[in-house]
């Protein structure tokens, strides 16, 4: 296990959906019976500002399924777009027959809150709790709050990978700054 | 009205999740009682690959909540980055108070199955109907199925936007391909 203090400080829950909204592929972990594991996901929103309320969709076909519904936790992760090939490595095979963590060199680093691990060389962890599973047996829909937030300072200006399918990703290009009276 | 035609060809249903997994900013068209309006959103997902479900958060504060609730229809039109001042502008105004469309020089052009209009200088639209509510009441919270898909072929790799709060948007920037076996 890394040591949080050394990669990570705390990010006010309020500015969460600023990572979230744009919509980078993310790392999902849990962490049950004593295994932690990570899944790639794309499919995630946001649904309130504060506290932070995020949807996203796990297959029952992950491994990372049982673990979400039996734990009711998990961290949401962020990577730069210098961890796309773990990424794909990540999305390409099962937490059922490896443990991820150690083939792809991943630092688990223990959350504050939950007990599925945060990632020591993604920018942003999110330590977040199932809070609705009304929509689970339907669409494999998960409702999670946000209850704890870490942002790496080290790692200025990150660019995240959007993913477009079959292995095509969008860096994060320039930015632009328009008047707005939206949050 | 626009002609169809003009803008848009048919884009297969399958196809659809790889315009909205990278989490561009849309624009979800309504029209309800003879009225159409316009709004930008941000919090929106893919919950299923075919036929393709979409899940987004249109706040009860919103105009358009209204015209999505009683209608049960809906078009997500996806802009290019040339959009984003329009995109800015719709989100600062409602269309309580204007006609969006109007206001900001958008040609609506006719759906195939649902009444609200698709936006012709939007590079891809999407005609869906709300297929699931019940986490409306707790979350406004929509599932939304797309019953027919359009892109326009004229306007080639186009580059979407990306919110991250306040007017800031970051624009879609290099692609890059790995090996996947995911979709």
């Amino acid at each position: 296990m890394g040591f949080k203090g050394d990669y990570m400080r705390n990010l006010s829950l309020s500015k969460v959906y600023q990572l979230l909204e744009p919509g980078p592929v993310v790392i999902l972990t849990t962490a049950a019976k004593g295994r932690a594991n990570v899944m790639a996901m794309s499919w995630h929103m946001m649904v309130e500002f504060t506290p932070p309320l995020v949807a996203c969709i796990v297959s029952n076909a992950d491994y990372s399924f049982a673990a979400l519904c039996s734990t009711k936790e998990c961290s949401i992760a962020i990577p730069s777009h210098e961890l796309a090939r773990k990424v794909v490595g990540i999305g390409n095979c099962s937490g059922q027959e490896v443990d991820k963590f150690k083939k792809f060199g991943l630092t688990p680093v223990s959350a504050r809150q939950v007990t599925a691990p945060l990632i020591a060389e993604c920018f942003a962890n999110l330590e977040c709790k199932v809070v609705n599973t009304r929509l689970v047996n339907e669409y494999n829909l998960f409702v999670l709050e946000v209850v704890k937030a870490w942002i790496d300072p080290a790692q200025k200006n990150p660019k995240t990978i959007h993913h477009r399918g079959y292995g095509e990703f969008i860096v994060d290009g320039k930015r632009i700054k328009l008047q707005s009276r939206m949050p």
